[in-house]
């Protein structure tokens, strides 16, 4: 299957994935999670010798930065493209990773809930994040670990947010940014469960997850832009995965104001 | 085009839909913004002759009814599916119509800021609200008019609990609920600008406007949670809509905790 292949030319037809006639159309008995089959895990991997870096932890840190009322942060909410120069602190890095994806209860292997709603709580997303003005943090990427609220270091590099703008197709305010947030889905968890009804759900999920960082960044005097408009094959290729089981959705430069 | 027809059948298709790879193959120069087509009204038109219900003004309302720090709130959401008997006060009310889809500011007739972010601001979605137990409104299904900031009487039905209820594959909490948002697009909004690029970035947006309403409703002692398994035939018939200029994509039932 290429990346470049897709269903149908017509807007009638991609109309089609917004609508839930789908699940009409599925046999729910034999799906992999009827058929009893593993549920991939809710968290990537990753190599032992990898670099992790502990965080500050995530509740203390989010109720600590964000203590602007509800209703004032959504009044005041707006994209913000431009950022100052002024670094993030570990610890408002940690609020916004704990606010976008912290996990809050863990109940099994195959269950755990979070500071976002996802359908069936699959929470199909991984956070990577390209890191340019961040204390304490040297300027490279880095993928969030939520079961451990800890950051892994991928790899370091001094261009990287030039080489996250050119990945949103060269939009510049992006270089501009304390940090980026890539989301990537890994879709096989929530096609356990939920097969062919599966991808609108995701969609619906990153939405969640952006407002929360819109909200946390407006309550801690930052800003952010969500980002759709991306080339997909540069964003998979600079996070490292292969763009079929795993590939970018969505994407959020944040900076404070 | 029937509802029912869907472009493929394999999970891999349907991951295409994910994707930012459907943008390098649309011609820019030909959308019907660039062809200079009038672009979709961004408030469904409504008869003159339909009862229209002022609200409380909504920024106000929000920031009464929406005190809680952001980052308690982020903290204690979750997914709730029990609701007292309580009503919500018209006040309330109108902070969450004005917390998921208010209007800010109005730019232009093709272009208006609201408390949610919408790719290129273009606001695809029509919010209905099937109320059960709202002070001062009668049962029965209202459309909320963000540019009046008012409701607009539908229809008045007893029964409209369990008619939510049913459109909602008969999940019985539904019914329990205060108020069930219903959120259609009208996707005509959204392709005028993006063409193949919409669909993707209306259930993106979906997921922004969802959010605020799950951190609103925590804010003021509300639970909500989210639906997207529905039927889609019975909810576009509840609503009124035809199932293809416009269809349902998100519910969420409200009630008091």
């Amino acid at each position: 299957m290429q990346a470049g292949r897709k269903p149908h030319e017509k807007l009638e037809d991609y109309r089609y994935f917004l609508k839930d006639s789908i699940r009409q159309e599925i046999n729910f008995t034999q799906t992999a999670q009827s058929r009893r089959l593993p549920a991939p895990p809710l968290q990537k991997p990753c190599h032992g010798d990898t670099v992790r870096i502990d965080l500050p932890e995530g509740l203390r840190s989010l109720r600590y930065c964000c203590r602007v009322p509800v209703g004032e942060a959504i009044m005041e909410r707006e994209s913000v493209r431009f950022y100052s120069d002024e670094a993030l602190t570990l610890e408002e890095l940690s609020a916004l990773l704990w606010a976008t994806q912290g996990v809050r209860h863990v109940l099994s292997e195959e269950c755990a809930l979070r500071t976002v709603p996802s359908a069936g709580a699959r929470h199909s997303f991984e956070t990577y994040i390209a890191v340019s003005h961040v204390e304490e943090l040297p300027a490279g990427l880095y993928r969030y670990l939520p079961f451990d609220h800890q950051l892994l270091q991928l790899f370091l590099d001094e261009k990287i947010d030039d080489k996250a703008s050119w990945a949103c197709m060269a939009q510049r305010f992006v270089a501009g940014a304390a940090v980026t947030f890539f989301w990537t889905t890994i879709p096989a968890r929530m096609e356990w469960r939920y097969d062919l009804a599966t991808h609108k759900v995701i969609a619906l999920d990153a939405g969640h997850v952006c407002q929360n960082l819109y909200l946390a960044c407006t309550a801690l005097g930052a800003g952010t832009c969500a980002i759709a408009a991306y080339d997909q094959a540069e964003c998979d290729r600079l996070l490292g995965v292969d763009g079929e089981e795993e590939f970018t959705v969505y994407i959020a430069p944040v900076g404070k104001l």
